[in-house]
């Protein structure tokens, strides 16, 4: 059952107080991709432009990615740059030069248009729903977006959510598209727009999965090194939609357990720049901490409570 | 098993985006003993002025709480006044008068010198020494402080640590004693002083119970309302330290349930002004917001990771 994901492939320079990368792998679809894979074949869509460099793209494909749709267009790659503060809680963008990725139009390849599972990683919401045109019948579909989108084309982002099961925020995110600093009323407010639920995004504080009558709350695994925060939505958003494709489970227990691979994923991530750390990661490192995530959070109940 | 706190007994002014109080019951004491009581009778060390009302008394004495080591001395009782930010994620404290609490010192009547299971509320460290001084045997202390006291009187608050089991405090007053914006090598440094554990108090994020080898997180209680945040944090002590005389429990199972108790009756004190929420709640709403938490976090492991 086919996972796809449509999303960014960028080179990405990054100033943490640990040191600094310059043109490293990155991008939404990258992360998304070397998190999902280690559970399950992940497809993508994606551009990039003349200068990218082959390895990167050997380095998807050696994890068993599908660049099939990945398109080589003539011009620049994607370039991102960005400066973390001292404790890793804020950042702010140096530079971004959209290069081939301005003129993205996402086309699904015939062979990818089965995807049962589909994840629509930031980019203009009539992107993401030209996505969904193209695709035929997907059992699950998750969603981002950003602050930008959520000013400039809030209408087609409203059209969108109609059409999407998930959508899958950050909790600034959250706020500013509901109006509402109430990170549960926020999201309540997004599932009464179409989605069935709502992932919120909580950076070092975890995630939270809510439906109309139910939330589930992922912490982050306790983490005394943190490398380097990017990425780390992106492999989150992998490590959950990798563990449904896996598995075909879309209970609601099936998405809390999805929300813990999500945050192993994400954990992952952060521990070494870029994908580094994500590029290693086995199977069986997955498995120890998602038994980890159960160590952290579980409680029983005592007699009197029972 | 019998349960002390000694702390602040406080007359509270406080604004939120939804109304005002003047001359409420407060203090840390009082949020304590509130949430403690509802799981085991709580005997309360403090001061109170000759202004304070007897009908603040009397709500708890009603709720079963030993006032025995509560004090009227002449003067003022301690006042304080605070301003929420419009989300509640930050307060301005407008006025402090301590009054006869800055004359406080801490006698345990005899009756109190057995206790088993002993809360050091916010207070000058080196009373809360002068109280361990007092009590017999206590199988384990927990211990409060602020950012005052740890810019103040650093090397009598480190020699405490020598003689608690756990200390409790906020992420931010973690931060401060430690050095380290990491908050779990934060934590890791305090147990590296003396406690065997600590507890991290993260607000609307929950909480954190951290021991050489082994981390629980437990989150915040989905609220869409929140009304007044003040006293979160010793109501949480109250609900931790009344789940632990109740049971005897101090393992660390024992302990993360306790962890649960706390963030419950922290949840509750948030539902309204003061103590407003705390004075009814109920032994069977603790019971059935426990029973939410474990909902709230529980996932099972599937096949492939059992």
């Amino acid at each position: 059952m086919s996972l796809l994901v449509v999303g960014s492939i960028a080179l990405d320079s990054v100033i943490t107080p640990f040191g600094e990368t310059a043109d490293a792998l990155g991008g939404a679809a990258v992360f998304f991709s070397f998190a999902g894979a280690v559970l399950h074949p992940v497809q993508v869509v994606g551009v990039v432009g003349s200068d990218f460099p082959d390895e990167h793209l050997a380095a998807l494909r050696a994890r068993g990615v599908d660049l099939a749709g990945v398109e080589r267009a003539a011009g620049d790659s994607f370039r991102w740059k960005a400066r973390y503060s001292y404790d890793l809680s804020s950042r702010e963008t140096l530079d971004t030069r959209l290069g081939v990725f301005a003129d993205f139009r996402p086309t699904i390849p015939p062979q990818f248009r089965d995807a049962r599972y589909v994840f629509l990683g930031n980019i203009d919401p009539e992107l993401q729903l030209s996505v969904l045109d193209q695709v035929h019948e997907p059992k699950l579909v998750a969603c981002d977006t950003m602050n930008y989108w959520i000013q400039s084309k809030r209408d087609v982002l409203l059209e969108l959510l109609r059409h999407i099961d998930i959508l899958m925020v950050n909790d600034s995110e959250a706020r500013e598209l509901s109006g509402d600093w109430n990170i549960y009323r926020a999201a309540h407010w997004i599932i009464g727009r179409g989605p069935r639920m709502a992932v919120i995004k909580q950076g070092e504080h975890g995630a939270l999965l809510v439906a109309a009558d139910t939330t589930f709350k992922s912490p982050a695994y306790p983490l005394q090194e943190v490398f380097d925060p990017t990425g780390a939505g992106d492999a989150f958003a992998g490590g959950f939609m990798g563990q449904i494709a896996r598995t075909e489970d879309v209970s609601f227990d099936g998405l809390r357990r999805a929300m813990v691979y999500g945050s192993a994923m994400g954990s992952f991530a952060v521990e070494a720049f870029g994908v580094q750390r994500l590029e290693r990661t086995t199977r069986a490192e997955v498995t120890q901490r998602v038994r980890a995530f159960r160590e952290l959070v579980h409680f029983d109940l005592d007699e009197a409570e029972a």
